[in-house]
């Protein structure tokens, strides 16, 4: 049996994924737990429930955790990283606890390109992670995108993580489809768009790529008009409207962040989302590449871990 | 007492709005009743149920109706009036039912600014209203902006309505105070943010000015990374949301459609929209002026009243 050396876990607002990874990164074995907004325990004990099995197979291990548990509706407020941060600073500001055998990742800030305050939780890890699984990003300035219900695109320069956007468009997807009278007839419609090769979400994209000087706001419309004239079937709504948001999301992320990256942008997401953002991204001439998102964020907790395990042990 | 020679009514989605009025277009008397969408009894008996007393004390009167009482969700469905579309051509397109005692306004049809089909009912009558209380609306090209759940921005050409824009500003600001994590803790807030003299909805206004060329969907998250960090009190979320998309709507709206206006721009809507709108088109250099939206839609109502008096009675 390969031994396990720590447990890690990416703990969201609504899904907590636990891992129990060896030395070099692998994942032995994982499992699933509430999300922090659902937690209505006290976190020492519930994670130690979660892990009894695993503690008690492989020993007392140390445990990393990202996401909103270091937020005020989680475990304990770790304070964010302000933006320039490197993997270095990251690491510093991680905060230990239950007498050091737990280590929190902390969030990062920073003044956006819209001149505003921009936050992440749990981002930065994926970030870390996709700086350790494609090395080649930790040279020059690169452009990361990691899709979800609020979307971050984020700026980095020579590894260092300089700068960030956020957008809701998943929350907006979801907002949309199941309370606007904009898509009304297609109310049922579960999830995202099923599949990047949709027709209708090309044609969302297309919208955008026709005006893009236009504001969403204003291309939101042509769900309904264009249904009323007959010209999308009420099955076809969700998905251009998908294209529509995800379009708007990637031109204007492309528009304010793209500076200096030769139009190489690197997903870090879900294999679904991956697909339905790099098709938008193609679409305005930008040459995007793909991360898995789960693998990421393992690979990050695994770089704290490493570096939590090198500043106690520096021999 | 002044004879009475007309009802007139609005018949929206949510509302009805019905006028006893006399030839000179002046109210005698109102009432109210269920909108389109709410409607559960045959239209012909319920709205003579509905005016039976006016028809009782004044003999039976024409009525003219507007609004989505000519959709599929209405009484009739009546076609849309293809833009570019004059008053005499929504005039002579009215559809007279029931024996020739109800006319309905058609909606009007177009491709707009960002060469996709838009629609309007309701609006259209609001608009001839306009044009009717005030006549130099009818020379040169005019901007009318018509705030709502639906805000319509429509291009006049001497007297001719030639395209409009629909952006559904107040439908997002409904579902995102009423379901989005970014207002969460002021989800409590009713309605839309209560003055124009809101210090947060000045905000919302300054981050749109600021950084023009950025989308609204980039602009979203402001609403929770400035309450997170501090900056923004939850209490002021609301405001400064409607900030954030009323300047949104205005600014796109007079960069696609103000071209050939001087900056000139006729708010027909209520009282408190209006201002808000003001406000917004003020802080991007466009000069408002406002009429009131019922007493629009009533002048409206009454110009397609003699219109078909006229047509019946050409002598």
């Amino acid at each position: 049996m390969t031994p396990a050396a720590a447990i890690v876990g990416d703990w969201g607002t609504s899904n907590l994924r636990l891992f129990l990874c060896s030395e070099d990164g692998a994942a032995l074995a994982s499992k699933a737990g509430p999300g922090a907004a659902a937690v209505d325990q006290p976190y020492p004990w519930l994670l130690s429930t979660l892990v009894s099995d695993w503690q008690r197979d492989h020993g007392e291990l140390p445990i990393v955790l990202c996401g909103m548990v270091g937020s005020s509706i989680g475990w304990t407020q770790v304070p964010y990283v302000p933006c320039p941060a490197s993997a270095g600073q990251i690491a510093a500001r991680c905060v230990t606890i239950e007498g050091g055998r737990v280590c929190i990742v902390p969030g990062l800030s920073c003044t956006n390109r819209l001149d505003a305050p921009d936050v992440m939780r749990g981002e930065e890890t994926q970030i870390l992670g996709a700086l350790q699984l494609e090395p080649p990003l930790r040279k020059g300035r690169r452009l990361l995108c990691l899709p979800g219900t609020h979307t971050k695109w984020v700026a980095i320069n020579d590894g260092v993580v300089s700068d960030f956007l956020t957008a809701p468009t998943g929350e907006l997807y979801s907002l949309l489809t199941r309370h606007s009278v904009l898509v009304s007839d297609a109310r049922s419609a579960p999830g995202p768009a099923t599949g990047a090769d949709d027709a209708a979400f090309a044609r969302g994209l297309e919208q955008v790529r026709l005006v893009p000087s236009a504001d969403l706001l204003q291309r939101l419309f042509q769900c309904r008009s264009r249904r009323l004239i007959g010209e999308l079937a009420s099955a076809d709504v969700p998905a251009f409207l998908s294209g529509l948001l995800i379009g708007s999301d990637a031109h204007s992320a492309l528009r304010l962040m793209a500076h200096g990256t030769a139009g190489s942008v690197h997903i870090v997401g879900t294999e679904q989302l991956a697909l339905l953002y790099a098709r938008a991204l193609q679409a305005f001439g930008a040459s995007p590449e793909s991360i898995d998102g789960e693998a990421a964020a393992r690979a990050g907790l695994m770089h704290i871990y490493r570096s939590q395990a090198a500043s106690r042990d520096p021999s």
